[in-house]
Parts: C-alpha cells; structure tokens; sequence
C-alpha cells in the first residue's frame, strides 16, 4: 500500500489548488455544505487500478468531513462497473475533490495497466520491464509506483542514485581522446561507492570493451536483436543486461527471448492512456 | 510567445529538483565542470512544437552559465531533423538539464500536435476544439497553453472560473424535487455575475428544459449524432452548443458538421503521446 | 460556514509566524505552559461578526492542546459585552495567539459590518452590493468571504475570472482605431466561453454602442444619476447594469433606485474600520 | 527607501498570484503582448506616498520587461495630479500588474498619511508617535515600514523583541498571589538580557509600583489626562511612559501635552484609509 | 517541554526530505511494511538530553502509525544505557527515521550537555552562561533551546530584537568623526524603545565613556581579567556587563569571579560535539 | 567549484531569515544604506577553506548591491591572517549578512579541515576517508561538499541511494530465520539494478557468510584491528571492506593498515568545530 508521505501531500496540494482556484462556484451555488450522500468511484473499462490512496488524500484534503474508503487495493483488476472506491458525506466536497481524484487515478492506473500488458507479454523469460526517467514532470514518485504496482521495476529515481555512462558522456570523453575503459575507471574512482556502473553501448564492440572495463551493466541501446543475442553470449552473466530503444508491446517478448536481463520502455510514463474512471453520486 | 510565470518556473524547479536529487553523479564523476560544448535539440518525428521557452528555463535554472536558444517559435511544424533550439556552456550543465527539458518539451509537444489534428478535423465548419480540465496533475497551466499552441481554446481553467452544472449537481438537487428550471435560476442568483451559466443535458428534452431556463450554454453529453442535429435545430443560436463525452478523431467531423458551436475532448491531456525529440552534443 | 482550506492554513501560519517570530518572549518568562485557564472574546461594538473560523484556527495552529469553541455563527449581530467565543486551556497558549486572532477577528467583521450598512441602504430596491479586487494584498479570499457574510456579493475573484474591458483598454485599442464593437467581437472571439464580456462605459452613447455590440454587462463608471437612469431605460434588460466610482452610504441608496442591477464599492475592502473586538482571560 | 527583501517579494508574488489566477483573460483577449506605452501613477487626492518601491517590484515580477521608474520617493508630499511613477513597456504587462500594484500603494500611503497627522498634531512636544501589533495580517513589515514613512516610530515588532506584561498577564499572575513587583522581577530573570522590561498600568498606584519594581517603561492604559499628568510628576523621567488606549487625532495633542514619551495608536494600523491613486495609460 | 511549532514541524519535513530522497530503498527491499516491533532510544555516554520531542516528531512525520513515547524529559541527566525513549510499530517506520532522529537528539544533546559544564563551572558566582548568534544555519531556535535545557541563557536571538553596538559599527561611525556618546545616542533615538543599548568595549578607557553614554549594557571583548575587574568596580551595578571572546571551559570560572553579569560562549552552538546515542530494535 | 543550486539558495535565504528577523535594528539606527566600504574575510587560525560561494551567496541575497569576492578557491590553506575574501559597497548590507555567511564559512572549513587531517593520516595506504549520513539536519548537501573539498569521499546522500543493511536489519528478519544469504538474496531482488549491495558485519564469520552471498561491500563495524586484518585476507579483492565505528585521528591509521578500502567517520559531520574566521570593516 503506498504511503502518503508529505511530498505526495503536497503534490496532492498542488492540483487541488490548480483546480480549486477561489472555490467551486457551480456547487457553491447550488448545494449545501450540509447535504449528504454517497460518491462511488467506478471503472469503466477493464484495467489495473493504482493510486487509490491518493484519490482518497484528495477527497480528505478538499473536505476533511468525507470519509473515503477503498473497496479494493492498488494492483486488483477491474471490470467495466466494477466499484474501486466509495466516499460519504457532504456532497459539495466529494464534488470539489472528484476532478482531481480522478485525475490522479485515470493516469496512475493507465500506467499500471500499461506495464501489466508489458510484464505479461514477457513472462517466462528471466527479463524484467523497468521505467526510466522520461516521467511527467512533477510526478515521478507516483508514476514510479504504479510502475511496481504493474508489475514493473524501477530504474534509478534521478540522476544522484545510479552511474549510467551515456552516449553523450563518451563522445565528449572519447573527443578528448579517452578510451571507454578509461571512462569507466574514472567513472568508479569518482562515483560513491554503493553505485554500481552502468555504460551504454550500441555495439557489441563496445560492449566487449565495456565488459573487459568491468562495467557492472551494459545498456544495449538500440540494438538489433542479433546483436542482442551475441552480446548475451558474450558476457556469460558476468554483468547484467539491460535493452532499450523505442522497444513496444508487439516487440518486447523477442527483445526478452534474447536473454537480456532488463527492459526499459520509456512509453510507460511518457505516452500514458488514462484508464476511463468515473464518480457517479447516489 | 509563453511568459514564464513565477508559477511555471516553480514546476520547473520542482521538476529539476525530483531528477536531479543530490546531484548529478555520472556526469559530476565523469565530466569537469568548464569542459564547454553545443547540445542541440533536435525532433525526431513530424509533429508541432510546444513549451520551447520552459525547455531553456530548465537550462538555465540547471546552470545559469549555459546560453540556450530557440531556433522556432512554440507552434511550428516540425520534421524529423529539424532542430528546435541550441544549448551553448557547460557540458555539465547541459546534461544534468537536458532529461527534464526534454521531458517538459516532448510532453507540451505531444498535446500540440494531437489538438492541431483535431483542429484539422473540423476546418471549414463553425466548431472550436476545446480541452477540459481532464489534466495531469501539477501541469494544468502548461497544458492548457499547449492547447492553444495547437489551435485549440481553453475551456474553463478550474472550478472557479465557470458555472457548469453537471450531471451530478442535477441529479442531487432533482432529488430534491427541483426542476431544471430552478436549478438555473439558483445558479444565476448565487454565482459572481461575470460568468456564464452552462448546463450538461443528456437528452433532448433536458436541452429544451434548459434553454427556457435560459442557459447561456448546453453541455451537450453523449448524444448520437442525430440528436445534437436536433437541438442545433431548436435552439437556433439562442444558446452556445457544446458536444462532448468519448469524441475521437475518428468522430470528431461529424459532430462538427451537426452545427455545434464547441467540442471538448478529454483526451488532448489525459492521454498524451510524447513527442520524439532528443539532445545531442556535439 | 468558512471551510478552513489549506490557503487559509497558509495564510494564518505567516501571521501568527509575523507576530510571534521566534517565540512569546514576555509569557514565556511568566507563565508556565500548564498554568490553564478560560479566555472570552467579548465585542466592544455593535456590528456584524466575521471570520471567527479563522479566529480558532489561529488558536489550534498557536497551540494545538488549547480548546477553542465558538459562541455564535459568523453573520451574527453583536452589542457591546456579547461573548462570541471561549478559549479554554493553556493561558500561555491563549495570549500568544490572541493578537493575531483579534486582528483577523477585527478586520473581517469590519468588512462585514460595513457591507451590511450597505446592503441596508438599498434594501427595496433591485440593487446588489459587489465588492472588487480593491482588496488588502494576501487577504482577498477573506475579504470577499466577509462581504457575502454582510450580505453583499461577489464580483470576479482575478483576472481570469471574468472579462471586464476597461476604459484603459478600450483607449489603447481605440488609438489602433478599433471601434467598441470590434474590441466587444475581439474579446469573445479570444476569451473562454464560460465568461461574460463587461464593458466599462463612461457616457450614454458609449453605453448604447456596447449594447449594440452585445455586451452582456455594462460597467456604468462615475455616471451621474441622471444618466444611469437613461442607460436604465435604453437597455431594458437586455444586458445586465452595475454602477461604480466613488459611490458612498450617502449617495448609495439614490444610485440604487435609478434601476441598476449592481453596485461595486471598493471601500468595502480598501478603507475597512475594524471592529472593535477583545479577549479577557478569566 | 525601502529595500526589497526575499520576505517583500514573497508578499508581492502572493498578491500577484492572488489577482492573476491562471493569467489576465482581458488583456490576453485583447491587447497582443508586444503592444507597447506608457503608464504613469497618479494621485487622486493629497498624502504622503508610500510604498513605491513595492509597487515597482510588482510590475517587475509580473513583466521582467517593463521599466517601472519612480519620481518621487517615499514620504513626498501629493497633490491631486502629482504623477508619482512612471511604467513604459508592454501594455499588456502594465495591465496585469496595476490594480497589485494600486492596492500596496494606496494601503501604505493610506498609513502614511494618517501617522503624519498625528505626527503633525503632537508637533512641538516630546512625545513620539508609535504603531502597535495591530496591523493587517501578512503586511506587518509593510505597514510598519509605512508608519515610519509618515514620521511615526516602531513598537516592537512581534513577541520576541520586547517585553510588555499586559493585563492579562498580570490578572493570571495576581491570581496566583504574586505581587506586580515580584511579576516585574521574574520577568527581569528569564527574559533575554537585551529587552526592556514595560509594564500596562491602569491606575497611578500601580503605576507608583511598576516604578518602585524598576520598570524601564510603564503603558499607561485608558488613563484619563488629569492621571497621565500625576504619573508623569511621579516618575520624573526615571522611566519611559507610553501613552495608549482608543487615542485618536482628537484627543492626541492634549495627551502628548501631559508629558508622556510615547503615543501608540492601533488606529494607524488597524483602520485604514487607502489614498486614491490610479494608473492612465497614455 | 519544548512545544512543536510549525517552523520546527518545517525544520524535521526538511530534513526527512533530505535524508529520505525517493524512499529507503534497503528496508523497502528487506523489511515488509506491517512487520512490527519496537525500538529502544539509548544513551552510551553520560550527559544532558535535549531535543526528545523533535525526535518524536521525527518518527511520526515518517509513519503516522508509529507510537513513539520518551521515558525522560529535556534536561535530563543520561548514563551510559539509560533508555529515553521508545517507539513502536512498523520496524520499516522506525527504521527510516531513526537517522534523522538520532542526528538531531545527539545534535542538541551535545549542546545541553557543554552548557551544562559550563554552568557548573560558574556556580555559586552571579554570572549567568549566554549562547550567541553563532549557530548552525537553520537550527537557531533548537540550538538557543537547548542552551537553555542545560542551564544557559539566550542572547539575542536575531539581529532585530537586540540592539549591539559593535567594534565595526564604531569604527565606522568614528571614521564619520563621531564620538561613543553620538553614537549610543543615535542608536537611542532611532532603535524601537522595548530594546536595551548594549555596546562593545574593548578597553577600560571606552567601558567609562559608553557608561557615561548611558548604554545600558557593556560588552566587553577579550578583555583581560584585570580590565574586567576594574569595570566592574567602575560601573558599580549601574548597568550589565557581559564577558566574552575566547572563554572556554579552563578560563571561565575565573571571569566569572571578576564579578561580571554574563558570559557568552560561541562554543556552545559553533562548535558541537555530538552525544553518543543510538536505536536498537528488539 | 561549488555551484549555488535552488536548494542551495533555499538553505541561504532560510538562514538569512532566522538571523535578520524583521530587521537588522543596530545597523538601521546608526549607519545610513549608502555609506560604503570594504569588508575583509580573514582567517584566525590555521585550516582549509571551503564554502566561500555559500558566503558569497550570503551577502548577495542580503544586498544585491554588495559587490563579494574571493581572494582563493574552496580547499585553499589558509594561516592567521590570510584573507579569503573582500565584500565592497553598502555597509549596511555587509554587517546584516556578516554572522550568516561567516556561520556557513567556519563550519564549512571547519569539516573541510578536520577531514583533511584524517586524510593525511591515512596517506600512502589504498583507504579513502569517507563521510556518513551523521550530518546536522538541513545542510548534508553543503557538508557533503565540504567533505569532498578536504579531500574525503561521499558514502551514500540518503537513504535511497544505497542499500546498506544494517544490523538492526539482519536482526529483525533473523528473528524470521531468513540467513544473511537469504537476506541478501531478497535485497539483490527487490532493489533497483543501479545500486550496489552492502552489507554490515561484526564478526569473521559474518563476513564469510556475506562474502559467500555475493555482497558487493563488506562493512565492517567495530572490528578489531586483527579481526579487520582477517577479513582482508578472507576477501582477497573480491568486494570492497569498509570500516567504521568510532575510529579517530589516532587510530584512522592502523585502521588503513590492514587493507580495508574505505573508513567512514561520523565525527567529521556529527562534531564539527568551527574554524574561526573573522571580517573587519575598513
């Protein structure tokens, strides 16, 4: 179960105020603070529900008096009418908090339904589906969770928490006439100690050279699923794997039959299809 | 050309703050920080560019030595190749800002491009497109400007800037035993008088009720084709007409041509395709 | 009710952060935390109370173990010697919250106060009383919240909220030779739907033009009686009519009785007198 | 003049966020960005300006591109007419930024100008003219700011930079037996060495006291002009006295004719009077 | 016992954030959620406890369902395996905020537990033990806190609730021609009235002129103990005289006999030693 | 060179608020704002400088109008007297930012000294002195770099960049009879592939068996020398041992001696003395 931690708080802040604004005219003039009823939360077509504790801060935050309660967890599969969520109380707050609660859920559940197709699509093999940091801005915490939610792993959060030697950092560094295992023997003497060192290659030269380097994972970057084999044969689990490159779900099992040990797949945050969800008032 | 706001350059810091944590440590390992070289941006599929001034905020909010530069304006038409703006400095700086960037670009860039489809959808009849407040959290502002980059208009910005009186509000006050007619009239006399009074129906006899409570615009919900085409006919420009409820690119022609003054599609911001775009030094 | 909403939240931790700086210096070197006790807060005044939520959430943020409780509702008429709230607990608790309740307490039940004379003065009459954004900077959600709690209404709550073309505007785009009507068209072409377009007009004929252009409201500023009541004829409410500039409790009663529909007083927020308001401990 | 502090721009960037909402539909609807002019700020009526240098950092955070340029400073002298500042640059951005901008400028010259009648009103005696802590919530550092434009002096600023044992202290303490003396003293051990000791007074016994305990300022409260007479024989100087207690232009010659040093008078603060002043494009 | 404000609440979010980054990615991995036990505070030194309630809220920010509990209170003498506090509840819970925790506990700690010394040093002499301005950036009001949890005294606690004439505002003054006594006057005239004058003297020559100046307090600044001595025989109780510069724990009994009010030690704050304490699960 | 981020000028501004108050009450009663002149930073004592761009951001933020800068870089030696900085212009604006940037600066330098010296007392072995999560809330990012600047090595930022499993762990899921293979196993599972595996050992024994479960890192608490000596010899390379525990300046040595290649020493953070540096006014 996600934890509410005050950064979520306050990223949960932020969209009400960004929806809010002044306040919600059209209920304020229309409805009670006093008048009650009953929200449900209901899918409307099938999917993985994720961010359910989210929503309900939503509804808390907008309307302290609300009592949002989940009928389901974060990860159950729903169907079209299946209900994720009921809320009871003052109806002007469950409908100033809808929007936004739904926002919430729409998007993190399109994310794990999304990584649920992937991880279904490459069971059997050894390899994992990980994220990257192509993230909608402000929302890498939640969206990484409902990556694990679908199933998923998760790459490094930010640039502070894993080595990845990329294409760009050696052809800088190769300009200035420094071989790759140069780069890693400098990026190891520089880097604290609990990272390991990953190194983008997009040969299997270069992956030979980065595993004579002792580098800790090649990134295998846009290649083609030959090449992937070869280097799979190569290292022999003496690093671990990882494949990435405009890989999607028609490709993802043959990129995984290879032998690599990871998956990254950047549409899992950075083209996301909301998962339709409603809030319908009894 | 967009003005960032204190506002905009509070979700960009936000942003570089989530990706860059404590720092950026492959590249602080590995590159100094006076090593000096050109990144340029560049678009890797057709599309139309949007958010190209927040992309050099975050460069220069990164590291304010770098000097970024745009090569197109924010609504230009893009083909794989071309390139959009050129990041001078730092290598460092370069880098450490260049995911967020390009996570802020290609996520504008995408909802550009699709909203400009549908815009071309409906050329040559009378109906906007319009988004809704179906956003990603934390980005509405920016959203909503990538909206109108593509042709789009905005709708209203949160729940304090419009009266729309939803299904929900109708069907807690109905069972009250109001009449649409006095839900309207309630409206009017309680909200701040520079706003509209909007009205979602679902038929066609709602829309006729509306109209003699004198609605100043219909939210016309899931209607068939043909009953849109029937309440254009009643209400004869007496009224704004707005079509919505799962309208796609594959439908939206037809609802234009049944004469309705607005569209508004969820889908431009609740389910965006990032844009293809890349960084390269060089 | 006043919903304590986390703007609020924010807005009572800077003042009581402005009054206490780092800490109650004279009761801490006084009075024991656990000395307990009972304080009242006692109207000095006749007038109309506003803002006692925020009186109480100043006490629970100052010191969440005292227990204040209010006596009356907001809107409620007091005489000098009523008692509209009891504070119960910690004495040292109590006085280092005290000045800054009392100013929000003194300060918004002035604006009620005043708002209600106001609303008394045109009673009768079709006239409402509307504030503007005449408002002391950082409190505008209160104010606007103490004049509905006089009687009183709302105008636009920003500049996005309402389109109102002012006589600024109407001169910069006059010297670009635009005619009323075509600034009119201009702004309902570019603005969102949901929002009316007002106009400031300054003399009959420019009333009748932005009639003519369909204006949905005219801003009658600084008129004489004499023409508001030919405005009040000409338009037979075909669009709504709102009086301004520098009208006072003399002269409000005769603006409203030539017919308009509002009455903006920016007094009721610029030039408030507090309400004389103390607290006792017992 | 003022120096503009991290805490003023927060102040403004509040109040400007406040008024803009999502952005200036009015303008944005009608006036392109880079239409440009000349705002100049003038006075409505006779004062003392203050507040200049905020009002200039409003238009600058709301259009870094404008060039705001004052021609008075602070503490001039106005009459109806006198142009204070001049803002060239984007309209459009003059426009957003006048009525923040308007607001701060005519509250703080509203203060300005009634300290100056007080100050002028006790001319030629000894006594200075003081503000109290019953200021606007949020714009404490402003108004005291102000205060001392329009030649008034601060009281202290919040609880920690001065002790002042106030009645109510007093009551809880005599109720546990302690004599004003021994309240005076237990004071002078725990408070920071730093701060003077002041002591509220009602009556010329507790005031002989208060002297007798070696306090270095008594507050004469509510006391009638013939007591703050006796107290000022009896004290001889030994200590400051201060008068206060419903104190207005009126009556404050006679009180600072008694021979007391200080006059607080919450009115400056607490009842504000905006000064007109408005904003013509040219 | 020291109350949580929301600056303190403020101070613990932040470093949390610090600490925590995107989550405790070893007991995420390790340790389920639910697992419950209970953690035992532990001193392994002897000394002064300070900071136990930040502590507490250390732990409850991080998980709300924790239930930590002290066993002591602030000031409270530690042997070596004297248990303070306990927490129970979720092992991850105690886990990730044991850090932050123990940093702050043994933070404050180590300076209730020098000043402490320091107070028992001068015992039986009048002098009292002062901190200063020398304090950790961000923890000034913890830091003055548990000067006073050990006995000591606070100076100023900012640069507006003090008024300290020191060696480079005399310098610069003199250089302008003017003498000490201008200068205390001035500083009279202008400073708010509830501030005391306090002056740095650096001879025995200045402490005669700033007496006959009427400060109200002498700092004298590394003088010897034979100049202090004759100060105090010259100033003769007619005003404060606080000792510092340079006074550690060897040198401070003796200045303290030389019949000085207060001695302030920049030690106390500027150069901490961290109590030794840890948590142990059970 | 240390680059000022955001986060940076966050913990600047938050320190220049707690320290300035409302106000810098001596400087504004006795030195105009345009008297000008120049302030020397200047070293008393012997040590390594580091934090000169903290304390140049000090005075900036404090009064742009000051013109700072560095007479050395960040790392230099320093003897008494050295000057390490001049600040020209408003002398007003450099006494209210003196105290804050010379805070940073002495406990700044005084890490950097301090691990200097553990530096040079480990030097001709293989071991890197690295610092620990023992850092004084609110400023690990400004003492991580001061470690680096004495020439130490980081050990992880937080909590999410590095799995470290510690004793409290083991314990805890040994008492679920999970072997340390089996919780390594888990950690090497759940954790994201960019981080390295540590693990925390007591004793020979433990050591093997971690060894034997593929950790990546050995770290060795409270060993004894001939125990440390063993384990070298056991791992013969095959991960990296770090030491920690208590070690100071007169054991660090030998503790490098038995071949360990990193010793983490929480004193360098969690005891820090200031380096006394000073500034004049000329």
């Amino acid at each position: 179960m996600l934890q509410i931690t005050p950064s979520i708080q306050s990223t949960v802040q932020r969209a009400l105020a960004e929806d809010l604004g002044p306040g919600d005219i059209t209920t304020g003039s229309l409805i009670p603070p006093d008048c009650c009823g009953l929200g449900t939360i209901v899918a409307k077509v099938p999917g993985i529900i994720a961010g359910l504790e989210v929503a309900l801060e939503v509804f808390r935050q907008a309307d302290p008096s609300v009592e949002p309660q989940t009928l389901l967890a974060d990860g159950s599969e729903v169907a079209p009418g299946t209900v994720v969520a009921k809320i009871g109380g003052s109806i002007a707050g469950i409908l100033k908090a809808e929007r936004v609660a739904l926002n919430f859920l729409q998007h993190l559940s399109g994310i794990a339904t999304e990584t649920t197709r992937y991880v279904m699509a490459v069971e059997g093999t050894k390899a994992h589906i990980l994220d990257t940091r192509k993230t909608v801005p402000g929302l890498r915490e939640l969206e990484k969770y409902a990556v694990r939610v679908g199933g998923g792993r998760n790459h490094r959060y930010n640039l502070a928490d894993g080595v990845l030697i990329k294409d760009n950092h050696i052809a800088v560094l190769r300009a200035q006439k420094l071989t790759l295992e140069a780069i890693i023997h400098r990026a190891r003497e520089n880097a604290p100690h609990p990272l390991r060192i990953e190194v983008e290659v997009e040969t299997v030269r270069e992956a030979r050279e980065a595993l004579g380097a002792q580098a800790d994972v090649l990134l295998l970057d846009n290649m083609s699923l030959e090449e992937m084999r070869l280097v799979v044969t190569l290292v022999q689990g003496r690093c671990l794997l990882e494949a990435s490159g405009g890989i999607n779900l028609e490709t993802v099992r043959a990129v995984a039959e290879t032998g690599v040990d990871l998956i990254s797949v950047g549409a899992l945050t950075h083209s996301v299809r909301a998962l339709d969800i409603s809030l319908d008032i009894e």
